[in-house]
């Protein structure tokens, strides 16, 4: 492998998020009623089929991927040593693809080049489908590196009744960090990303593919700050708010429209608490024919809503 | 169990009609080649799987739900007795569903305050699945409530080609009766149904969530007036409309907006003659936000049409 | 002038209506609170300015065309010699247009082959405007033919309130006839129409442009059947019926689809009772690429609506 | 006239509404800029054509009507006997509308019975145009309630560029008061306005016609609290919140539902800070063919906003 | 069987085609990444599931079907024998369907009638699914008909992620020939096709149902000229120009509007370079209820593409 | 006048184009019936009313400004003492507009500055209008630049019939030139335009406000490449490409999508052959807000079109 490939290679998408969850069967819940996501079987290891389903691993799709949301039942001991408890965030791991062995071959020896501890192993437990990348980043994030399977597969899909209540797909994870420029370096270095924009000291936007970010960063105490969702057009935003609202999910933010990104929006909270963003007509990359320099906010409120203020729960955490 | 609790109750909402047919296999390829809907696995007490079709019990489904319209052999012996045959009305039953084990006690107990004759039996034939409660309404009509599943089942739910044209789901149900002051109060007393509006001495709408109506009762003989399915949005109905045409499925009545409730609708008979409705943008209800009192039409016109005036099948059959 | 050259003349367009009125200021007020047309300025030859509204005669526009609707004062004596009173027939005129003064002279000298009397005046008694030809179909309608005006006139035309309501322009009249084929001959032989589509005995549709039919004709007493205006989309026809059914226009018929021509459709009356069709999606004929046969159709209830059946007083009337 | 007709009579529409300003040539910059209103000829009384703009008062149009916003050089004197300044309020006068002279008579007479005291003045100084009713309401308001006119007057009214960005018309006009059940009393027993929703001792709701409201009025210090116009769809708010960005105008609330009157709706303020509304699919109400009693909402920001939560600033304004 | 039932039966679909391809993976991989296909299991006669993906026949689908496109791989042997190779044509066979086995009989029938030679075969391999005939056309294109299953399998079939990129269905097949007539003749005469449009010895529509045409032919070396699949709206024709961009599918022609069929179109390219179009708004037929002569066009650049000329590689391919 | 302020004025906006036109009126009468513009009065000089049309110069609007583009009558003489006579572009002015006095001040100092010889007339002859400031661009191009008047003018701007073919309004122009770089440097220095794309010494795009370019530069013989004006929404592209169908103007490139820009583009001729160009979704821009570098594009078919490859006559010209 030459030096230059390593160089070139980079990840090519988000495949699925895992979290962890108090209340999975709830979680399960609002994923599906709400949301429109698909339950797939049990985690693979659980063979007792009658296991209560609160204990299980549950995973969810929206496509025909195998799953692009895990929920991991909260079994983390609660900090019990000092006064003030210590935050678990409810990030389980994220999970990224590549297309071929090769290059996952050429991301492991890159991230090796960076000194990054790196764990292989079979894929799904199964090893017929080849090796998994595990890994940390410098927040101690768990990160995945898979290859896109080829396996013809055949996963049961029902249509959500009311379909049109179902994003399309996973588009993009937004964390909080106290190490903002470690953390960008790291995605930058070891795996590739690009910076689309910057916001000076608070958040930055990165992508791996022709979206404007599948990942962003926030300057705060570390954990998830949204997970984003993508959504047909614009339009179905007010549907989707209407649809909410019947579920009593009220939004957090929006409709509006991110400056970084151009993407609308509409925020709001699962059944734990952890923020989703519906996105629609998120700006495109097409990094083969042109190059492009990241671009520079010079105010918080533009960057992150063209449209007008923040709301008062978004002005206080950044200005951590 | 408290008082409260089971005047509170209500049911949650329609999960699916039951109607008898003639001819079950000629209803089941309309229902799959005009209006989209999937055909699940045969009835599943019919072990034999090459048994004639002509003489299953067909289930259909328009999202994941096991089924939202059964199709029933009709082996009810024709009324020989006297000169004029005794019309035999193609309701099977009615089903409609609560949200959980509780809800269906309290909706037990509310039945039995109102003297209403109960029968408890396993969901399904499988007692794991829990208990469905069967009792009949003032018309007689057999009416089935049970807990919506909880079940992770997988339902095989291809697309139809041509995707556009399969409605999103079940929305109501109108039938024809003689007693219509006896059902409303049965709905509304023993099963916790609103009235949205009321056509005096002629119909009745009725609610039991946001959907402006999920029952409506029109006065004449005892029968199914039409069976209402939501659309996304009111311009499909002009592209079902052409599409029905190339079925040669003639409309009887619409494109056109009902006052009581507000919806865009057109009308067409499926392979038996019993009326379908189309139906989108109905009014939505908040009652957990807003008392809203019944509203009172003067003029049927208005009420069932307010572009203009009724077909002449209708207004025959109103005139009881 | 060759023969060739006369051939191959035809008239360009439909330009404007003229309707006899009982009630002028009713029909004027009909045409611009409903239907959002534009008011010109009284006849030119009204000088008094306070002459009573209800005597004058008004010109009412859509664009910036001068006139696409002429309402005249309705002074034609009563028939009082016999019993049953002639019905008088509300067309005034029809006014059609070509694009230059060598179409003009071509067309009278086809007319005058087809020994058509004709009147040559100048043009709204405007000498400089050029010439006018004045004659009579075989039904006795009053017909005109102008150039159409190169002057570059500054007509004023405000967008009325709630602009979304106002057709794009006038696109098409059917007339009733009991001399089907004589006024068929008469408009493709002398005026150079040509047959889009024929139902036997009963109705033609003829075109002079890239639209379907800017004539059609119907078996009948000699009268308006309706006058089609072109409106933007299709959907547009749901967002009509409901500004209808707030100023009390009730619909008489459609929404629906025309088989001849493949239009969207609906119709109301005006206030004088003429039926107005508001038309979308009319199919286009590109005559100079394409021969084009006549079409004929078999049943009335498909060349008339595709989507189902005719209403009761569409029924009587085409039986005469 | 009859007590029955005076009883009957309400008023017909809100017909413009006339507004204090400190900077008329800002204002006006704002609403043809931004707003895309036409201007209309100088105050017919400043025969100077050359007086300076900022002395002048305005008058702006969205379509054929004369006006619907007057802009008022604000030549109060301030107040300046005591400490703290009596708050000048922004609205100047509100006019309304009737069809006839006869409905302006029978109101005229209606107020006169409620011991309103009445100005009669010749409408826009010029006899001939028939008179106008002039009063106060309880907090003390100038109304104007003039005969529609039916003059066929030519405004000049020219697109703007971009012409999309232009609100259909004014809709509605929600004031702030002290007195809430004096003003409702005075709304509906004085001018025959009906009650559509109520939010207890907070706000309530009033419609003259076919619209769900064209007053609202909120508990606070008396003043404007906005000004609502109407556009055609619910996906313009989308495009008109990116438009207000382009022009540096910030979103105040919104893109959100209103649970009373069920409009889609976003908020931002004029060049002196009058909150604007611009709404769509607001709930349509058919008096005359069904009888709808008031409905009574349990919680402010379902009434207010079915989406989600109040800005910060309605929260504190209510809670006067 | 009476003669007239055989002269009136005709073929009702095209059910799916048949392609050679030297990489049946990376086929496969286009049609499932780029079209939104779903993959069918493998051929039922590949037991062995480790088998090569590379050597397999695959059977991809758009909807519930078992599949419209079947990808054959390529073991014809290559001619070697000369200087310049034969072409091998990539069509590996087209299959229509009727509706009964009464049909199928009649076009037995029908076929036989015009001497052509007849193969029946078990359908699939599986005699209980009834037979297919075989057979070939004039230019040796191998021809399947069957009856449409009436067994009602349950096919899993995923939604693709990003669902919007998926075509409803399979439209129409257009083949190169250099005997247009002669292939004229025998898909009218011995098929029952009908001609919907000429381009005089150019090119031929053909109808079968109340599409505009299921088969083109053009005057040429024998080949495939383009399959052509619909989408729902012409609006979504630029969104897939979009997202074909993303992956790198370049436009080949278009957005354009046939001529003929009057739909909106473009073309791009699979992975082996056969051509794909994708087509929207095509005219339909109602031939129950009209004749229709065939429409004879006078230009190719009006009939392929009303809105301008054609590409270079088109003008070329028809000069032959 | 600070520095600072001169180093920071720019042009605000392209306010019209002149072009030289060899038939006025064929031009005025394409840019009426095809395009919707509204001709404003003759030039102020020309007296004589009955003056021949072809002789005089015309100007026409979009929306309620004074023109967006002006005809003059084309007297030119034509060269003759050489050979090959020079080629005489079409371009007879550009003009923008700045908002303020003081920034017309400003850039006359910038301009000043850069040595650019200056002309101070007052505006359209019109002393009170103020001042109008002429140069010539390095290309020798003439350019006007006045401030936007405050005037309340009532221009007379009727909507066109089928008022939906007309542009928003005029959006940009693209000048080939064979000074690539001084033009660049001419319009960022000395008017302050900044630079949003470049494709190596090909292609430079300008942008002034929000829109991406205002001005385009393409390197060849020194002309007009192409007038570019703005349309609401991408679907209208193919309702535009139908109605320019209908009116025998063929398109010459497109639909398709810019690299640079992002817009949604179609291009045809005028009268007299000039390119037009269509767009909508221009990428906006928000300078106050961030900082952007160019972009560099790598190759000329993704910075032209991202969806395929360019029309003949554009890669012959580029290739200079």
């Amino acid at each position: 492998m030459s030096n230059q490939q390593i160089q070139k290679v980079k990840v090519k998408r988000l495949a699925h998020v895992g979290l962890w969850a108090n209340d999975v069967a709830a979680q399960a819940r609002f994923y599906r009623q709400v949301m429109g996501f698909d339950l797939r079987a049990l985690a693979s290891g659980s063979a007792e089929r009658d296991m209560a389903l609160e204990e299980a691993n549950l995973f969810l799709a929206l496509g025909d991927e195998y799953h692009c949301l895990g929920l991991f039942n909260d079994v983390r001991p609660a900090s019990s040593n000092g006064r003030r408890p210590t935050q678990r965030i409810p990030l389980h791991h994220l999970a990224f693809e590549v297309d071929t062995d090769a290059e996952l071959a050429a991301l492991a020896a890159r991230l090796q080049m960076a000194n990054v501890q790196l764990m292989l192993e079979p894929r799904d437990g199964d090893a017929e489908l080849g090796d998994t990348l595990w890994f940390q980043d410098p927040d101690g994030n768990r990160i995945e590196i898979s290859v896109i399977s080829d396996e013809f597969q055949h996963y049961s899909a029902p249509l959500k009744q009311g379909q049109r209540f179902r994003p399309l797909m996973l588009q993009h994870v937004a964390l909080q960090t106290l190490h903002l420029e470690a953390m960008v370096d790291f995605y930058t270095e070891a795996l590739g990303f690009d910076i689309s924009d910057w916001l000076l000291r608070e958040c930055v936007w990165l992508r791996c593919n022709s979206d404007h970010h599948t990942l962003m960063f926030m300057q705060g105490q570390a954990g998830i700050d949204h997970i984003g969702y993508s959504i047909a057009e614009g339009v179905d935003l007010l549907r989707w708010a209407d649809h909410l609202a019947r579920h009593q999910a009220k939004l957090l933010w929006g409709p509006g429209r991110h400056g970084a990104g151009n993407n609308l929006f509409l925020r709001f909270a699962d059944a734990e608490g952890i923020h989703i963003e519906l996105s629609a007509e998120l700006q495109q990359y097409y990094d083969q024919d042109v190059t492009i320099p990241p671009r520079l906010w010079h105010t918080r409120s533009a960057a992150l809503n063209l449209w007008g203020t923040l709301p008062t729960w978004l002005q206080e955490k950044i200005g951590v």
